[in-house]
Formats: C-alpha cells, structure tokens, sequence
C-alpha cells in the first residue's frame, strides 16, 4: 500500500500562526509516526518556534535538494524551504513576507504530490490577507490547490467521526446559490463525495443528498430546484450504481436517526453543511479538497494569530487531516 | 398574576392524529396542574381515544354554552365542542371531517382568549391536508391565529433550555430569501423576540442575529445584505435599548460558548433556525407565535398518524408548550 512507503506532506502554514507548532507536535506524535509526516517548513524558523512555544525542534532536517535526491527518512523530518528568514516573523502579525513563504511550502509540496515523492499533503492554517499581500492571486488553499493541479471539477468535503458533508456551493451568496446550482454540478459532488467515502470507509457508501429549500421544497410550494436540479442529479448518480438518498429536508437530515446510516451529505450551500458540521464536530473536522490527482486535507481551523507561538493550540485537527490524507491515499495508484 | 386565575386552553388538534390522546395525558400531568390546562376538543372521542390509547378518559366534561356561562373549574376540564361524531374517526386518516373539527376547536379557543376566559392557547398538531379537504383557507395555525386576530406583524419563534430561535422568514424558497428581508422586518422580529424573552427571563435579555450569508458576508464578500439590511435594524434595537449582538457568522452562531450568552437568536430564514434547533432541542421544542394579542404555543411535532391512537407519543413538547404560555401570559394585561 502505498501509504506504508511514500510519506504525507505537511505544509508549515503562515510562519506567523499556529502552524509551526502543530507540525512540530505532529512530526512526533505516535498517532501519525506510521502515515510518516514530512513537513515543508523552514527549519530555522520552526527551531525558534520551538524554543517560545516549548515544544520539541526538527528531530531532522534536510535541503530540498537533499530531499528530490532521496525522499526518504528514518526519522520524522523537515524538508527546509529556505523560504523566510526567521528573525523577519512577528508571531501574531499579518506580513507579505509571510504569505509568500506560505505559498511556496505549498507550491512545493503539490509539485512533490505530483511527483509521487508524498501520497498527500495535509495543510496548516494560512492567513488570507498575507497571502494576498504577497500578490498571490489565490484567496485560499483550495483555489491554489486546483490551479496548480489543473483541476476543473472539485468540492469542498468536511469529514469526522460524528458527521461528513460535501457542498455543492461554498462562498456565495445566499442570493446566489439557486443560480449556481445545476444538476451536473450536483452530480458531480455526489461522485466525487461516494468516491472518496468508499476509501474512507472501505465499502459502497450511503450518501444523503439536502434540499436546498425548507422542507426540501414541500412539492414545489417552496421553490422548485429540488425538481428541476437535485432530483436528476440523484436520479443519473443511482444509474451510476451510488447508494443516495434524498432530496432530504435539510432540517432533519442531520438528526441522529438518519446520520446513522449516512456516510457522507451533500449540502447546496455553506451554512446548510457548515452549521451541523460544526455543532457536531467542533474542532475535530477535517477538509478534504476531492477531485484533485492528488490528496489534499487540512485542518478546520485558522492561523489563531492571538495565541500563536504560545505552545496552546490544539493539534487534534492536524493530526485527523494526517491520518485522513493517509487513509484517502492508501490503494491510491 | 393572571394565570392563576385564567386557564390555559389546549386545542385538541386533529382528531385522526395524536393530539386527543396528548390533551388526556396533559390534563392530569401534575407538571401542568398549576396552568389549569382546559381542552377545547370532543368529549365523546376523547372517550374513545382513551379506551384505544389506554389513557385516562376526560376528567370532567361541560359544553360551550355552559363553559361560556361559568369558565372556572375544579378540576381539568374538557369543553366539548362538538364538532364531529366520535365514530365518524379513524385513526391516522386525512380527512375533511377531521380537518373542519380541529379547525373549529382552534376557532373557538381564539374567541375564548380574545374574551379573556383563557390565557392563551396551546395547540396540538392539525394536520395540512385534512385542512385543505375541509376548505379552510389557511395553510397552518400560524396564518389561522393570524387572521382570526387581524394581526398583521407577527413571527414564529421556536424556544427550549438549549436554544432558542426566531425566524425573519420562515416558508420562503431559498432564492426568495433576500428579497423578503427587509430592515424594517429585521427589526420587527428583534423587538418582538426580546419581548418574549424578557417575559420567559424576568430581565433584559440578549439577542443574537444571524447574518444572512456564509462569514455574515465577510465585508460584502459573498452578499451585501448584512451591511445593507441586517446591520441598520441591530442599530435601531439597540437604539431602542435593546441588547443585540450581530450579524454573527452563522456557522459559529449556534457553538457553545456563544449560546451561553444569547437568550434568543433571530434566524434570517427556516434552515438557518431550523438545523441547530432540531439538533440541540429535538422532541422538547416549543413554538410561539410572537406578535399576536393573544399567547398561543404549540407543540413542535406532527399528528403522527403512524402512531395515532396507540398511546406511544410523548407529551413533553405539549407539557412544555402549555406552561410556556403560562409564562408568557403572567403578567400580561
């Protein structure tokens, strides 16, 4: 399996936020020594981390250069970047600096995926807005993901033990969403979210297709794209052999009754999915971008600039986006 | 206070359904005993209901005429209204019949509250389908109490321990959802609630408001209705002295350490409202419908027609509704 002899990446996040710490922590955490985590970071700046957040420096450290010559290591490593000097980083502070040396560990870290040198790559938090004063022309991981893999076709998935939904539309408008919605589109996170459920789960999985309106539109009384969009969808995704049901009225389609034999939803928008997801799975998430060539989680949470550097933040989601990119990798050709 | 005084009439709902066999348990549920509970119902399929639920039958019995004449009682009382012969009933059936009976058992209760005999109405659940066949022109009790009334403003709000919402729109299509917010309505449904709420708390309470899109917009990002709507009608509550905080990002709305400091949120549409309350509230909810001159509470459940008559459902939401509109009714005028 692949798993077992091609690690998963990390990417070190803003330099700024939490994301140095919790890769520390992650490189030698016995849950995930067996999904052999390598972090793309900067290893100059992960050593002071260290130091103020009191937790344990690079076990190794190698060049990218080191690394393309032999991507293997018998111990938990840091593949350096050399991409900010350490000094530069104000814990906390928003900077271009930093946003330019958080792209580059993920532009690095996708070309390795690509090369089949990491079977994924799990994300720490970046910061948008020193991303976008690096001049990077992506507002977030996902959109940097699919430009540069050339992926056309891709969703959004929260997954956890309590609940994992996929969305159909992420950050649009409310306003919006109707006009976005099209019955291919839904098919496609319908095949994109069974596919990736049956690695996950290692059978056929159940998928729970909302409405989009209450009730799911209560025979049209309520809007009619439940009819003329998300039925076809579900229709042409049974034709294909998927196990789906719905449309589900999206206020009891996250009781316990139904999530019970439910794998994976998919949600028409944002807060529809976003709103169970986090009362159910509160900081244990993880998210997936599926449709890529390559696999690619990430934790559900932010660079948490007001405690960063401190040694307080939690590293259960980095630690669920390691093991998640493992198990979606495994069986990977 | 007046509820000492005044009973609280519970409507008996259809009588096909589960609410005959809920108004006999309510009736000698001690929890209840101090709201002086009186059900405006059918005496002789309550009867029958009792022997085939194996409830207690009707404790004491009065017609209209003479309840009208003395509206006081020893003991809890049915006033027989009736409006359909017992044997003319099956369990679990639409039909015309059932939906002219339980319209009629709502008609008279709202006179009743009007007239100030009772302090407000509870209702148990009719059923949409047997309305319509009897040619009531109301889809739900919401409009009936609207009409019935000639109230113009009104909203529905659903209320637990966990949580508590109301809605600024309820049965919209998603896409008609933005046009139907308007500033003036925002407001209508802040004041209104933090009315309830001060009655339900005893104190000044604090309202949460939801923004309308994914982030509450993210500065306009994704939606303008937050600045352009939302934003001015917490400005005038406030204004008003209100305590409101908001536009909250809905998908963090709901979390725990916010609900410990918001009495009531106002949900911009059904979903929004309707997702976190059924998973933290589920089978304990109360519906209120703020705005009318009268209190009316309803249970938050259906007639059950799978189970009607077979003394399985449980009477915890119409125990709830009828001494939250004990509390709602103390002190009122």
């Amino acid at each position: 399996m692949a798993r077992e002899t091609t690690p998963i990446a990390i990417t070190m996040g803003d330099p700024a936020g939490v994301g140095p710490e919790l890769c520390l922590r992650a490189l030698v955490a016995p849950e995930v020594a067996d999904c052999r985590p390598v972090v793309f970071g900067d290893a100059g700046l992960l050593a002071r981390v260290a130091q103020a957040a009191r937790v344990p420096g690079p076990p190794a450290v190698c060049t990218l250069a080191e690394w393309r010559a032999c991507p293997v290591s018998e111990r938990p490593l840091v593949v350096d970047c050399a991409a900010i000097a350490p000094e530069a980083v104000a814990p906390g502070q928003v900077s271009a600096a930093c946003g330019r040396a958080a792209y580059t560990y993920i532009e690095t870290a996708i070309a390795e995926a690509l090369a089949g040198r990491v079977a994924g790559v799990a994300t720490a938090p970046i910061n948008k807005e020193s991303l976008h004063r690096a001049g990077v022309p992506y507002p977030g991981h996902t959109e940097i993901f699919a430009a540069l893999t050339g992926t056309l076709r891709y969703c959004m998935m929260l997954t956890s033990e309590e609940i994992t939904v996929s969305f159909a539309t992420t950050h649009a408008a409310i306003a919006k969403v109707s006009e976005r919605l099209t019955t291919e589109r839904v098919l496609e996170v319908i095949t994109l979210t069974a596919e990736a459920m049956a690695r996950l789960r290692g059978r056929p999985p159940v998928i729970g297709v909302c409405g989009l309106n209450p009730h799911a539109g209560e025979d049209g009384l309520f809007g009619d794209e439940e009819g003329r969009v998300i039925v076809p969808a579900i229709a042409q995704a049974r034709a294909l052999g998927l196990q789906v049901e719905g449309p589900l009225p999206p206020d009891a389609a996250f009781l316990p009754a139904r999530r019970e034999r439910t794998d994976a939803y998919v949600a028409m928008y944002h807060d529809q999915g976003h709103i169970p997801f986090k009362l159910l799975a509160f900081d244990t998430g993880v998210n997936v971008t599926l449709g890529l060539p390559i696999v690619r989680t990430s934790v559900d949470h932010g660079t948490a600039f007001d405690i960063a550097w401190q040694g307080l933040a939690r590293v259960n989601s980095l630690l669920e986006a390691i093991r998640t990119a493992a198990r979606l990798a495994e069986g990977r050709p």
